[in-house]
């Protein structure tokens, strides 16, 4: 089973995102394709007069900035990927984590920050999942859970990547391919071939001692070590249009 | 099966639909429930500055207006359905009809009015609705269907009702809800109580005749019409919180 998660650098450009569609996840299907937002959520916002609330310079969700997620993720660009993949002979069905039950979550507590509507993760129900990829049908999931109490909740696309993955892997082989607009984990920020092939948790951890792990990468790869301890066969960080050759990415180890 | 459609005056009240879900969809589950937009639409369309575009009275579908049916039927509204529905323990998921391919359809030609995004049914597949049900899972579906290239289009819901009861009707007997804010077909629009309870076409015809069915009732009947001679084994005509007990409302015959 493939499991693939995209960013906002392939979803913001119409040209990339239809070049992903029609190579990797048509050569994969069926897969599990998670994506989050981009851009156009944030333009969205700024149009409704939304502005975007941060606290200690981490993002806040409130009721506002939750209801645009529902519309752009669940909405306009789940949708827009499922269309598109049925003109590539794709079978897709959309999901958000309340769709089929399968990502359930609690509202974060607050603590020092009050998040607002975010979940992490109680329970995946993969089943589903996988009854529709014997279907032939690839399930693409738009980066939201919801509390079992009516409300939907904003959760990290990379850590719904990892959490499915896992379920998944209790039944079955499972490879998950972090997606991005990098070639791979890179020892050098400024040069984009020094790939770590192999990255285990003690070079990750050597690398962000000596800081050559950009902060906006550990929940990334935080995600990508959960996943692999805890049963996924092979994790991937790659360049999105490698992904179906992801060894010359970063394999986690 | 069971396949309900509820319009913008369920959707627009959320103590109205939250009876509605608790009361009928919980009673009836698994089935299918078809909704359209509401004012929140029309809502979101102001507040971004997109103005409705009318043609001869008609409303038309730019290219902004169905962006917004896409995020808010398609997003917004068909979470929040099924986000409700998960914490009634009604297993819900949300679909629109490029979603497991279920409804496809042709970008309305353009005659004397180009109604832009709009689509006309050209097939319905239900096998998968189908599956759904069969697992319990009671399919969740917006107003929207798709062109195979890519495409999302607008589709009215009374349409898509009629369309999907059809295709459903093949394999296994349906009843068919269109549900209202009225108590059924009136004879008499100023009178909650003169609810016409059995109407066939002839009666239908001499209404329209006499002017006594409002010009816009006239899609939905035509809608029921069209599914009750196509197979479609009941059809009614009915007040939402009076689904569970249609025969006080109007059955198509």
């Amino acid at each position: 089973m493939n499991i693939l998660k995209i960013g906002g650098n392939v979803i913001d450009n119409e040209r990339e995102l239809d070049t992903f569609l029609s190579t990797v996840v048509k050569s994969l299907a069926p897969c599990i394709l998670i994506h989050g937002g981009g851009k156009i959520a944030t333009e969205i916002s700024k149009k409704l007069g939304i502005e975007p609330q941060m606290v200690d310079g981490r993002r806040i969700t409130d009721k506002d900035t939750l209801d645009i997620a529902v519309m752009v993720y669940g909405g306009l660009l789940n949708k827009k990927i499922v269309a598109k993949l049925q003109a590539l002979q794709v079978n897709a069905l959309g999901f958000t984590g309340a769709d089929a039950n399968i990502i359930s979550a609690d509202k974060r507590p607050v603590k020092d920050i009050d998040y607002g509507y975010v979940g992490d993760i109680k329970s995946v129900d993969a089943s589903f999942l996988r009854t529709c990829l014997s279907l032939n049908i690839s399930p693409i999931l738009a980066s939201l859970s919801h509390d079992n109490h009516g409300n939907l909740l904003n959760t990290n696309a990379d850590t719904i990547a990892a959490f499915v993955a896992i379920e998944a892997a209790k039944y079955e082989e499972v490879q998950l391919l972090y997606c991005f607009e990098k070639k791979g984990v890179l020892t050098d920020t400024n040069n984009d071939n020094s790939v770590v092939h192999h990255l285990d948790e003690n070079l990750y951890n050597s690398m962000i001692n000596n800081g050559s792990i950009h902060k906006g990468m550990k929940p990334k790869l935080e995600n990508a070590f959960l996943a692999k301890r805890a049963g996924v066969h092979k994790v991937f960080i790659c360049h999105a249009f490698s992904a179906l050759d992801p060894r010359t990415g970063t394999e986690i180890v």
